[in-house]
């Protein structure tokens, strides 16, 4: 039987999502909690998620199936990982699908949300929960420049080195860029991310918000499909895995309109 | 010459404001750093506040005022004291106030914010920031309780018993509670709290909201004024002192629009 499983965490404390040897990963703390819940703490249960996160980033909603002959109601599912979990991570529902159901494979899109605190002074409340910049940004500027990225493309330009995708081109929906007082909200959605994405594509558009890069010369480096030209990798910090959709067919929730847990 | 400073922290690590022998206290750690920009590390400079916080309080905006005889220009108050303060305190705008300016006797009025998920899980990626309550609560008879407490009021049966205010009445504008999906944001002003009244009113505002007792019930607890029939204090975790409000004259910056720097 397979059961998806719907997880948010708080990444500050991790190594980012994928297990490690050091069992740093948010995943190693996931996987030892369901082996808990199912009374056989020496066995592995792997767990496979629609997004790897990195060092740092957060989710407010992660996706992630397991296949077990354990047989428990939902709430079961929730109350009992739960119970050997660390605080910061929570399985916020449990939904039995389909074993055509795949975390990953099934995934039509990510979405992913930066949240950035624009100000001359650091977050304290917030800290580790949003980035900062210090000089005024220029939002038209960003959403000119953001707008070059929707649709197919190669994001060579924006892709980490150590990137294992099988390709750079991805087809990214329209960005959207909020701002609130002192703070920008940056949407992304996209089929899938190269590593690091979404913090090389903020750090592209920060340069263009503050003068340091005009529109058009973004466009040329984002073109160029060069690394070395682009911005560089903007902080962790803001980073949140914020929602995964798939088909209706597999019933599985997303984290909108009524059941968001979150004030943005 | 008197200096009134902006404050935001994140009370999650702290004893509360105020300054305790072991050191604890967010004022102890302003007082420091205050006294290191100085360049008079042994001298502690007294620091007066707008409204203590108790431990795990957060604010969004403290004021407090210095007298000191250091000419400084404003922004090197600022980046002088932060730079030898912890990360989860900051400073976040200084203002030369006159003589006649008092953080604590010149408040008009203090805002606080409550937040608060009402959810079946804990949160995880806000936790310490937000309150929590698992069972669906009612807002519409949150709010018909909420609004008995407009106006001038004995307040005694939402004060700690530790509390040294001189007197139990205080008066309350009208209180906001708005839901926004999961979340439930309770906003309070009055001319002055008492110790604990926010988390007590919050406590019994969430037993009326889950209907262990009626409007009515919470209105005979209010005028009975006695604190052993009210609800138990609610959990500080998502309790914000949101803002501060002075006369105009004085200059002082508040958090709101365009200079507020949440997103909540």
């Amino acid at each position: 039987m397979r059961i998806a499983l719907g997880i948010e965490y708080n990444g500050s404390q991790y190594c980012g999502w994928q297990s490690q040897p050091s069992g740093c990963g948010v995943q190693d703390r996931l996987e030892t909690a369901i082996a808990a819940f199912m009374g056989a703490p020496d066995v592995r249960v792997p767990v496979v998620c629609a997004g790897r996160t990195d060092t740092g980033v957060h989710a407010l909603l992660q996706v992630v199936h397991i296949d077990t002959e354990i047989v428990r109601d939902a709430i079961s599912w929730v109350r009992g990982v739960n119970a050997s979990l660390p605080a910061d991570i929570r399985v916020i529902w449990s939904h039995r699908v389909s074993a055509e159901f795949h975390a990953r494979f099934s995934a039509e899109s990510r979405t992913y949300r930066y949240l950035l605190l624009n100000d001359a002074v650091e977050p304290a409340v917030m800290r580790g929960l949003v980035g900062w910049f210090h000089v005024p940004l220029n939002i038209a500027a960003m959403r000119e420049a953001a707008e070059m990225l929707i649709g197919e493309h190669d994001f060579s330009a924006f892709r980490a080195a150590e990137c294992q995708a099988k390709s750079p081109v991805k087809t990214l929906s329209a960005p959207r860029i909020d701002q609130s007082d002192k703070i920008i909200a940056f949407d992304f959605s996209a089929n899938a991310f190269l590593h690091h994405m979404i913090r090389n594509i903020v750090g592209a558009l920060v340069y263009v918000g503050a003068g340091r890069h005009s529109p058009e010369q973004f466009r040329e480096i984002f073109e160029s499909r060069n690394r070395c030209l682009a911005a560089p990798t903007f902080m962790a910090d803001g980073l949140y895995l914020a929602n995964i959709q798939y088909d209706a067919k597999f019933g599985i929730p997303s984290n909108t309109t009524p059941t968001k847990r979150f004030p943005f």
